[in-house]
């Protein structure tokens, strides 16, 4: 097997906690204006509203925009559907702004620090350019390089997403380790050549809801979180 | 005026010293074979090629390349010109990596450091990803984004290179403020509304060769490295 040499990571759900972030800035947002709201399911509401937009995106039906417009759109419709008025546009894009403002898993800024130090560590989302530079800023999040579906034009699982990965970081597919929380995302990943790291994160749809792990094998390593990861690779 | 959010910079000359790097890598691989040659001239004569082999790309002479290929390209047409035989495939793309390793100036780490806690600090060069990826590893820059040529599939002075850039930080082009120690650079930044600082880089093209200063007022900022950019910024 070749040389693993780039980390390319799923961001939402993996390295940063979307659903209590999303649901702590709806409620700073919406909780002054006097709705009273499980803030959770919010956040599962709009997030939910997530993978049917792409997908429209991906077949074609419509041209490629970033996540920040379809992330917009959602929330329009989630705030209609759920009767919640008395927003201006500046504050709704105010809370449109909430997914740059996630927090990482508390594993991450050690694991990344660790990983770092041995491999290229590349973003490899279906956030846009300026959310992830918004969230690495806050966060700390030591990214070599923000790839992904804005730079790419395409967003995973599209092959496209991963392809130009790889040719931009001029590495082949086999050197590249996909990391996610998501089997789909990594299989994708792996019909492209890269090999694969799944991680668990249990919390990742709130308490109760925890993924069920990936048959053993099923990926080239299953950690439980990024210092973990560290260590398998000799980071 | 609006507000400065980011800072998008020029790498080559600006951030990095390329004349005398690559004249160091090239000493390295050429003379153990034998070759002694003036190796700052060598470093010129590759420099040299640069511009005209971008230029076909944007004259739409040829489809996109990144810039690793054009250096290759020019590499070889350099060392036939030169007469200067005996390198293996190998030992050329050994060669052609000189670009990746190159020093900052010794401002440079300090400026960025101090930047960085202000603005979001891009790259907006013609190197391609990996190259920039491997110069900011191997020197320590501290980027929060990689731009440039291959991200927007244009070559800097084309408008794309630059409005690309501002769209992918999701901000208005006068809220980017260009730096660059090339008035050619500066200058076309600022047809797209880009604000505009000037680097003095008096020992870009080597000892006894300093570039004349622009004329006072020609761009928003003149400072003579990025400590002092930093100082007029307020970072």
């Amino acid at each position: 097997m070749s040389e693993i040499k780039a980390l390319t990571f799923d961001v939402f759900g993996t390295v940063v906690d979307w659903r209590s972030g999303v649901a702590r800035e709806a409620e700073a947002v919406l909780g002054p204006k006097g709705h009273a709201l499980d803030w959770g399911a919010f956040a599962d509401g709009w997030r939910a509203r997530y993978v049917p937009a792409m997908a429209k995106v991906a077949r074609g039906e419509r041209p490629f925009a970033v996540l920040d417009v379809l992330h917009r759109e959602n929330l329009v419709e989630l705030l209609a559907e759920q009767e919640i008025g008395g927003l201006s546009e500046a504050e709704i894009d105010q809370l449109n702004l909430a997914w740059h403002r996630l927090d990482p898993w508390p594993d991450v800024l050690e694991g990344m620090a660790r990983l770092k130090s041995r491999f290229v560590l590349a973003s490899l989302s279906n956030g846009n350019v300026a959310l992830m530079v918004d969230m690495a800023r806050r966060a700390g999040l030591p990214w070599d390089v923000i790839l992904g579906a804005e730079v790419a034009r395409a967003y995973k699982p599209s092959p496209e997403a991963y392809d130009s990965a790889a040719r931009m970081l001029a590495l082949q597919p086999a050197e590249c380790l996909m990391v996610a929380a998501h089997p789909t995302d990594l299989a994708a990943a792996a019909t492209r050549g890269f090999r694969t790291a799944y991680v668990h994160r249990p919390l990742e749809r709130g308490p109760g809801r925890e993924a069920k792990r990936p048959a053993a094998g099923t990926f080239d390593y299953a950690v439980d979180d990024l210092v973990a990861l560290a260590v398998a690779l000799g980071a």
